[in-house]
């Protein structure tokens, strides 16, 4: 990773954590109950297996703060709003993990694993709720009419995460998923909630209306090459990097861009997917005929023709400063994650 | 029912069912896909059995609207808000459903039972964020200030919601509950809703805050008598009003009020208690057991008490015109309930 990046995430680093234990103790929970034992489980503080690990690389935050310097702000009054999106996103994890009964992320144990499903719900849904409650600080930091188009904006954002885990849900059980419906499902699955961390940033720095619809296209792109990248890993990736079982995707039968590619192919690849789930001792094959069909060279393109789309956008927002390097360097580490 | 208060309803209910069309809209969903089936069945809008029944009553925005004129205001201004609580208190039925393995819900299958429990927490999550998303419309009817109180609010209050939820789970589990930790469950997972509606009615009335206070006060002691009344139908219920079957708390082993006092009284209905889940032909005895060992008696004293501190701060709150009249009614039409 980048120097100037890894300097960033130095100085963010600590103050998101502690943001996001404020947001926590917000709710007053007993901090020897079980409550606040799988919030904090879940977001990496306690358990067996935790730190900085298990925490996950808390890069939407490190997204929003970055926009918001970068956009001509600080990024202390933006700190709230990069709490709510950390937040956001582990409540969407814990659900997603009950969703796609996911039994490990992070290498441990998932919570509905670990404190069966009804618990798990109602720690998603009191994360989410903190998230909430992280926003609200915005108002102690920013004008009340800036946090207000904050919450707005949040709340979208949340329609559409919810919008895109349908239609991920939805596709499971569909044989044919077109290109259309897979970038409308990553839009809000994925792309929805990095236009927002980029939008919020720039909006807690009070950017002009132009500049915040270029951050927003920017993060939005971002998170689309984002998606194709790990499309890409879900099938080809290092199992020691990724921390999934390579070629997992396969084996769970996703619709990700190098099956569906596969799939339209119609060739060695999908006249296999098509006589049901594809068995572990299959996997490397299976891997290998995708590969060789093309979907790799397939992948790339799609993610290469987003990245661009980002960076251009990214240009478009004149980002300042350090901050504007780091946001380049970010979505090429982003991009490429080989380390 | 009470005809001040019917009239009430009659103004109220189309204005309600029209703000929560409006937010459900906000989300963009194809009205003819299943993501808006799912929210319009929950809501009883659509599917088999549709209408006012599967809607529900809506008491938690007709006590919101109810104390925006009692408190002086309109309740016009106060419809956000409203749209907000039903949403919530929806949202936390379809995740209350699948927590509690429940499969019908007002005569109708609950939504997991329907479309399977992946889709049923996505579902609670998106009607989650809608009732957020209907609360900001509140900027357009009030001051922003007052508006920023109210979000504050709802969240803390969805903080408390699920705490209850949690608590409610746990005690599940557990052998003994003490009536305090009864109490606190009870304070989650219903009083503190029915709190927020009221406090929040005299927010968007813009009330002082030692009214605001009183109004919550109403609310938080109301909300602990309907779950009293609720605990004592649940055993000694009609089923056909009810719409639950009679004594169905003793055969899900709940921890309700009549059920924990046997367990403290330690006679005949303790001693069958200890020995493992009572069984369907035997739920009528036990019920009659506990109503012998004085449970219904417990259970009435306990409700008539928060009854009256309901009362009492309703007159704190000194309530105006038709509206404080048609909440007094209120409280005696949910505390009654035998229409």
């Amino acid at each position: 990773m980048n120097r100037i990046l890894t300097d960033f995430i130095h100085q963010y680093q600590p103050a998101v954590e502690k943001e996001l234990q404020q947001a926590v103790a917000l709710a007053h929970l007993p901090q020897d109950g079980l409550f606040y034992d799988m919030l904090a489980y879940h977001l990496g503080w306690t358990g067996e297996g935790a730190g900085q690990k298990a925490a996950g690389k808390r890069v939407r935050s490190l997204m929003l703060l970055l926009a918001a310097e970068a956009a001509g702000g600080t990024w202390q009054a933006a700190l709230p709003a990069a709490a709510a999106v950390e937040l956001i996103h582990n409540f969407s994890l814990i659900h997603d993990d009950i969703e796609d009964n996911s039994e490990t992320r992070r290498n441990r144990l998932t919570l509905w694993k670990k404190w069966g499903i009804p618990q798990a719900i109602n720690s998603g849904d009191a994360m989410f709720t903190l998230a909430h409650c992280a926003s609200l600080r915005l108002a102690e930091t920013i004008p009340l009419e800036q946090a207000f188009k904050a919450f707005s904006l949040i709340q979208t954002t949340c329609l559409k995460l919810t919008q895109g885990q349908y239609l991920d849900m939805k596709f499971e059980k569909e044989e044919q998923v077109t290109l259309d419906a897979y970038l409308q499902m990553v839009e809000g699955k994925t792309a929805a909630l990095f236009s927002a961390c980029m939008e919020l940033g720039a909006l807690c720095a009070q950017a002009i209306p132009e500049q915040l619809r270029a951050f927003s296209e920017f993060g939005k792109n971002l998170g689309l090459a984002f998606q194709m990248v790990d499309d890409w890993l879900g099938i080809w990736g290092d199992e020691q990097i990724t921390g999934k079982p390579t070629a997992s995707d396969i084996l769970e039968g996703k619709k990700t861009l190098p099956i569906l590619y596969g799939i339209m192919k119609a060739g060695a690849f999908a006249q296999r997917w098509r006589q049901g789930p594809i068995h572990p001792e299959e996997v490397k094959q299976a891997a290998e005929l995708l590969a060789q069909e093309g979907a790799q060279q397939f992948t790339q393109t799609y993610a290469d023709r987003y990245t661009q789309a980002a960076l251009a956008a990214l240009n478009a927002a004149q980002p300042q400063g350090a901050a504007g390097e780091a946001l380049v360097e970010l979505a090429n580490w982003l991009l490429r994650r080989d380390t």
